[in-house]
């Protein structure tokens, strides 16, 4: 079925945030911790991290202009360190509560049972249960004028993958780290591999 | 296994690109149409859409500063017109060597052998193979001068969507649509839902 931008102007409000949050695809699923300067640690989902570049390892996330993303964002911005961590099939469910809307003042790590992991010299926790693990130094900060997101460019300063999930090319095999793919506001979905394909050439086709 | 700055800048390229591709997590594997002055069609594999707003529905997408990318940057800028969609398990091959560095004067669609679909009053082919489509109309450019990325922001104006994939609350069922998610540079994914959750509040941890 085809649906005009009309049609999706005029949908109730959570029907196409629903549909809008699904139409890009599958999305990683990605816990952004941070810390504000009394120490008091925040914890977020997010789906929005993007690789943009490897040298400088780069990486951009998109926050969007809620309150549950608000001190993450603030925090980020004060501290300049924060930290993303991967989400796997055993504490999605944990990782999915962080979403709620709690008070500046709490640690969503205690609300939901998540452990904090700390660094020397790093003042954003990590997450313990995460396997994969990255630490991110604030390069730049970008609002966007069109709808009031806010771009945030991050270079990333330490990685922890487990061994057994790097293979010899320096890809991470996801499913063995038991990583989970998001769809839309809150489908978690684990992974096959269908294949690994050669790089592409003109001629392959 | 800790991986420190360092050591990722010390890496043999193509290793530090396979490894900074894969630490996000899993991607979305979107086609990009788009078709320059003289109906020359392109077509280009991109893991880098993410959802940035709903209201209205704006899709961004991180180019790379790569000659796969260039062709594609052209389109966009001189016509404004470009879509994506979705890669299904049935045709990823095809998908996939899109990424080969064909001449400019050369389609992607005969090269890998999938079809144009048009649309009255829009410049950009749809990928006929695909269930999901979008069309894009480009409202912001923004090339990035920290790595020379380039981003640019599309606003949905028109949307396709198998009925069946569709849910009741908006959502649709990437899996039941055949989506692939890819990770890394090459490594593509099925899914299987391992649930969905409700809407996150204080106190259901």
């Amino acid at each position: 079925m085809n649906i005009t931008r009309a049609e999706i102007d005029a949908m109730e409000s959570r029907y196409r945030a629903a549909l809008m949050n699904s139409v890009t695809g599958y999305k990683p699923a990605n816990l952004v911790g941070s810390c504000d300067g009394e120490g008091v640690t925040n914890l977020a989902i997010m789906s929005s991290a993007v690789h943009l570049g490897s040298h400088p390892p780069l990486v951009m996330l998109v926050l969007r202009p809620v309150a549950a993303a608000q001190h993450t964002l603030e925090n980020i911005l004060a501290t300049k360190h924060y930290t993303l961590n991967h989400v796997h099939s055993d504490f999605y469910k944990a990782a999915h509560q962080t979403a709620a809307r709690y008070d500046r003042d709490v640690s969503e790590f205690d609300e939901v049972g998540l452990t904090p992991l700390w660094r020397d010299g790093f003042t954003a926790p990590f997450v313990q249960e995460a396997a994969i693990r990255i630490g991110l130094e604030l390069r730049e900060h970008r609002p966007l004028e069109i709808n009031g997101t806010q771009l945030l460019i991050g270079e990333i300063v330490s990685l922890d993958v487990p061994a057994g999930a790097l293979m010899d090319d320096g890809s991470i095999q996801l499913e063995a780290a038991g990583s989970v793919a998001l769809s839309g506001l809150d489908s978690y979905f684990e992974t096959r591999l269908l294949d690994r394909l050669p790089y592409a050439k003109p001629g392959n086709g």
